[in-house]
């Protein structure tokens, strides 16, 4: 097994991903709000690249009990959404057996692309151990692609992806890993016990800070809270 | 101020790096072998991307006590040059007074590449300290480019952009700095006292090994024993 981490979505072609196990991750905040929607019994979440398809979707959306439409550029909620991408706010009242129409800044970007893949799942530190034994049991070699932001390196993503792969070795034993994947390891080792000031610089942590959601990234570095692996099947994520 | 890190020169293009003062690494060891040249009395570097374009330019150059060619590709010197890409042979017996044609995986296309950058100096940890220097004098916004290995990004590049923007900081103050160039920072301050373990992953670091180059390595670990700045001017390295 080999482990290859891509920095954003953008340096990973569909040539890197065909065959493999993808893991996406967009720590702040998309990946962990949809593993928490899905925890919290939504049915399916429709990853849209825009905002106003994201609409048209919802509208003509069928098969579930309710639509609703989630997303936001930049921390804030998209105008005419009902929620935005605080993992806080899918709750069971708001999200139970409903569909999620989902439109976000770096994250809906990402999965879209990790559909090159062979399987897709979606990482974040609350799922990191569920995801890496998924990833590890598949049996392929994994890319772990990044969302990152604005199509750069984004170490809160990287811390992530640290996490999760230091549960696939746990898993799987040693592996194969190229120097990001590697790097991304020892930076989540060495500040495993507080993850803050490492990701604090970040541009998404400081955006949250000044939007005053200082309470969506203490609960996103909140690692091993939920075994529920989001994973795309087709079009959507179940 | 403001220090952007690249992880490979494919990351920066001109846009980016018009107006700024850009600092090339490629500490395993194109940068590091530059360096070394120059501070042993080489005249002037030409960086030449094709191996073919090289021995034809070493050919019709004039202007020096001769001329000498040095490249190499995946570390094995190039068939029909003067020398390898060793720091180690680049000693004044060999390159004083002379010009140097030089041909490399990975560094001279990201020398090519920062040209498009105001200044452009090369550094490495040989040159750490001086080349930090320079750039905090220019005033100027700073790129950091490092060359990367075949496109992707290299954690013995990321550790010696670490460096020299430790020493940045030191001599101008705080100042404003992209994640990746935080994240260079911390790594380079958490693995200062051995960088070993954290670059004995990389490839360029698993090359050379293998191919028996233990000594470039440590050659190119030595932190500030060169004041020599290598800096571009025109299509030349002076």
């Amino acid at each position: 097994m080999k482990i290859t981490t891509y920095p954003t979505y953008a340096h990973a072609d569909g040539s890197d991903l065909a065959g493999r196990t993808a893991v996406v991750i967009d720590l702040l905040r998309a990946t962990s709000t949809i593993a928490t929607a899905l925890h919290n019994g939504c049915r399916r979440v429709i990853p849209v690249e825009d905002k106003n398809d994201a609409l048209e979707k919802a509208k003509s959306h069928t098969g579930c009990d309710g639509v609703v439409t989630g997303g936001e550029r930049d921390g804030v909620k998209l105008t005419g959404f009902d929620l935005g991408n605080s993992p806080l706010e899918y709750g069971r009242s708001k999200i139970a057996g409903k569909c999620l129409v989902m439109c976000t800044s770096n994250g809906t970007h990402a999965v879209k692309k990790a559909m090159a893949a062979k399987e897709v799942y979606l990482g974040c530190l609350n799922n990191a151990d569920a995801v890496a034994k998924k990833a590890a049991q598949s049996g392929r070699d994994i890319a772990i692609v990044c969302a990152g932001t604005r199509l750069k390196f984004s170490v809160d993503d990287i811390a992530a992806a640290g996490a999760i792969i230091s549960r696939i070795v746990k898993t799987a034993g040693p592996a194969a890993m190229d120097d990001l994947s590697r790097t991304a390891l020892r930076l989540y080792e060495e500040n495993k016990k507080n993850l803050h000031p490492l990701i604090s610089g970040s541009r998404p942590y400081r955006t949250l800070m000044r939007l005053g959601a200082g309470e969506d990234i203490d609960y996103c570095l909140l690692e091993d809270i939920l075994d529920t692996v989001p994973m795309c099947e087709g079009e959507e994520i179940i």
